[in-house]
């Protein structure tokens, strides 16, 4: 009987360069905290990988138009966390050059540093072949997110609206295609926030049983009514934050001149006028403005021109209208050589 | 110009009896702390309405298996009250005799009260024309239960999943048709409850915000995964309800001998062998279990005497096991005469 041993010789990394675009995305969504995450097709950031050869070392470069706003030094980013996450998981060594667009407003609750790491992720991933499964891919992103959180991770990798629960290592999510009609305007207020970590430290009281069970019902009904195309039903309820967004309002972070009746106002100002949901974008101090487009663009220009006003007046001002859409793919790859 | 004056003469009660068979509900659901309710075929209520005359008064005779079980006075009961809400609320007068059979268990968690009060408004508004919209009899018959609670009342009226956000009169409230496949069996035990009033009474602490973002979280999947025909998602997390059940078993709600350890170990006993998800129906002691029928009989049967056991071990035994289903209806005249 005959044995061959045979020496195969491959190289490992399969591509050379991986470029993948990752949408910007929203958590929360009114009522639901920690849960809901919806992606952005705008704004979005580019990240190019590239393999220079053997060895250990990530070379970080960063530019876009939020590139000066990118927080040093660089090996704290997500999307080098993210990578390094990857290579060890998977076992892997080399010396990499990893290009950052940043496109994403930084720490306006847009979700950049989860968008960050799931596209380093995915670029690694594509490059070694495509081996992981999209739980990996989540597990992966929210591990290198400094929160830890997957909400957004999981908006920026699969796109559309998501419900996601996450308990120790394991994450349950629900991705939903919401109805065509869904528009979404974001608003970047110009002033800075605090950190989210401390937008998690003011919430000492803890929620009551009634804002608890108010949350379940109204997030479980935009959730229900995401899936089922009521889009009408969902945006009654976005506005209807029971705690989260009363406390945080209330705390000054979003926006000096705020507090939960001045937020509470515009919501229902802008509902009732323009049938237009208004919510805070993940920690804020983003602006979330859901409308449903087959009402017509002037509501939509109101309601945007009346929001930005009031932001003048009590908050500093706005740095960017962006006009966008749900992202339905969540991070795509653009560059595969 | 010729103008008539007609005085016409007709009766405002356009039925002279009419009966209603309600059925009986389970409301949380696991996550879904007032938030979430079924309708269950079995067991069920039934309710004749008699106009006896000119006058005003109801005269209450109460039958049926549960019918010593019932709390006097009757004037008491969410029956005389759904009525006497219903003829208010119309300007009516009457002298009236109302049958109740009470099929529903009482104080079990069953919502025997919203399914009285679901069935008198029907039959009332029956008789007098079917005038009431939905959110009308949703309203009425949520005034007339005890807690003034509408999920048990939605269950009752419209069957299905239904999801119940209540604020001050507002109540916004969805129904689901959940997939064909979902089996369900009640567990009565044999031991009473305090009332609903005190297992309310007991979360003095209130919920953390961890707990807080996982009801969010798992009640919004198990209503997107209801909404889009995906059982299995749903099974898996009605079991994990992080706050209510939790208290409430540990404060012997569900058993004297019961507390969240005994629980949750049964509830991950049967989720990991059996695929079959239990909960506690309404404020308990009533079990639930919640199952994919297609995974066949001998699962259900193992699982139901697994659960039998356990009950006549920590508390008491069992009164009743109903093997039952879903009710896709709702309440329905069963006589109009």
């Amino acid at each position: 009987m005959l044995t061959f041993k045979t020496r195969v010789s491959y190289r490992l990394c399969v591509s050379r360069r991986v470029s993948c675009r990752a949408p910007a995305s929203s958590a929360n969504i009114g009522p639901g905290f920690d849960a809901f995450s919806i992606g952005l097709e705008e704004p979005c950031l580019d990240l190019t990988l590239e393999y220079l050869g053997d060895g250990v070392g990530v070379e970080m470069v960063v530019e876009g138009a939020y590139a000066s706003r990118v927080p040093q030094p660089y090996e704290n980013l997500a999307a080098v966390r993210g990578l390094k996450a990857y290579l060890k998981r998977s076992g892997i060594e080399g010396r990499f050059l990893m290009k950052l667009n940043a496109g994403i407003p930084i720490a306006k609750g847009l979700g950049s540093s989860g968008a960050e790491a799931v596209a380093a992720i995915v670029a690694a991933d594509t490059m070694y072949g495509s081996s992981l499964s999209t739980s990996e891919k989540i597990a992966l992103a929210a591990s290198a997110e400094p929160g830890g959180h997957a909400d957004n991770v999981v908006a920026s990798l699969l796109g559309g609206f998501n419900i996601v629960d996450t308990e120790g290592d394991e994450i349950h999510y629900m991705n939903i295609q919401p109805p065509e009609e869904l528009g979404i305007v974001v608003i970047v207020p110009s002033f800075e926030k605090e950190s989210t970590e401390k937008a998690r430290g003011i919430f000492r009281e803890g929620p009551s049983l009634r804002e608890y069970a108010h949350a379940v019902s109204r997030a479980s009904i935009i959730a229900a009514a995401m899936a089922l195309g009521r889009l009408e039903h969902a945006l009654r309820l976005i506005p209807q934050d029971p705690y989260v967004e009363v406390v945080r309002a209330n705390s000054g972070l979003y926006g000096p001149g705020y507090d939960w009746n001045k937020l509470q106002e515009e919501k229902r100002y802008l509902i009732r006028n323009y049938g237009v949901a208004l919510c805070i974008s993940g920690a804020g101090p983003s602006r979330l403005l859901l409308y449903d487009k087959s009402r017509g663009g002037e509501v939509l220009e109101e309601s945007v021109n009346y929001l930005a006003d009031r932001l003048e007046k009590y908050a500093g001002g706005v740095e960017r209208v962006i006009y966008t859409q749900l992202s339905r793919t969540g991070v795509v790859v653009t560059e595969n050589l």
